[in-house]
């Protein structure tokens, strides 16, 4: 995966989860035997549990990366992403992680978003896609789909908001400090 | 270390040098020991050195969280901090790693700005620092500070922008897709 497809989402989740326990919610990770994960950049993180270890799940989020691209054609990890499906009310992903939803025909018929590198892909994947370049998330109820790595910080921001209120979302923009001052 | 205080500038700093090896830079972590670094929020993260066998650095940069409590009355690790503010030429930090700095007497009378909750403690530590509160990073030259923890990210392009040019910043701002969309 692309390390900030993951931890740019898990800061959003942990600080708030951790600096607002009474909300109820909690945030973990895991990986598909619980081994440490070597990321797209080369760093190492060791996720909390085996997909098999994992407590159920209120939301899912699969992060991106090259990886991917051998996920398409997985029929295990495909399978296993459309079980997820039925049973996790809200599947959420960032950038090429939309690719693999894609491949699971999780986004058929659906509006969804992933890297801009990767918006023809999708298409290509599932012609049913309604392709939405220019946002950083597209919500579509019960899946939201984020372009890419960065986009992730956004999406993860607007559940916290979906789940509370915008008013807790503003409280973890401005613990993380995400008033953004991109080069322009 | 907070987890996004590393893995924001990480995420810009690899993508910029996987991009665009031509430009000549390589970016690497460490942990005093090289052994995995618990992160505030629980993640577990290996990191690629220890001090000892970390390469001869050209930019230093010192994360923050909660752990930099322990540091500021560590002699070894102040001594340490000084040593290599002799040989890197430019030394930065994010959120609370500023508190650190200041403890190892590294922003005597310079402009700095740390995690918002710590901007009071910065002036404890050194009444000499000048805090400038409401930036995302504070660039004094051969020191660069950070806000907290996502303002890394902001930081971290504009170390591109600076060791390069404006447009290879732009450029990786687009492809991390960092075009934020915070609550507001």
């Amino acid at each position: 995966m692309e390390e900030l497809d993951a931890v740019g989402p898990w800061e959003v989740f942990a600080w708030w989860t951790q600096h607002f326990p009474a909300d109820g919610w909690a945030v973990t990770t895991f990986s598909v035997e619980g081994a440490p994960v070597t990321c797209e950049k080369t760093l190492v993180i060791q996720p909390h549990h085996s997909t098999a270890t994992a407590p159920r799940l209120d939301v899912f989020l699969h992060p991106g990366g090259d990886g991917t691209r051998g996920m398409l054609d997985d029929p295990d990890h495909l399978q296993w992403l459309r079980e997820q499906r039925q049973h996790v009310p809200l599947m959420t992903n960032v950038c090429t992680g939309s690719t693999v939803f894609a491949a699971a025909g999780l986004l058929h018929d659906r509006p969804a978003t992933t890297n801009r590198t990767a918006l023809d892909q999708l298409t290509r994947l599932d012609e049913t896609i309604i392709v939405k370049p220019g946002q950083q998330y597209v919500d579509d109820g019960d899946i939201i789909t984020a372009a890419g790595i960065s986009a992730g910080i956004d999406m993860a921001l607007h559940i916290v908001g979906r789940l509370t209120t915008t008013e807790r979302a503003r409280q973890v923009r401005d613990g993380i400090e995400y008033h953004p001052e991109p080069p322009h």
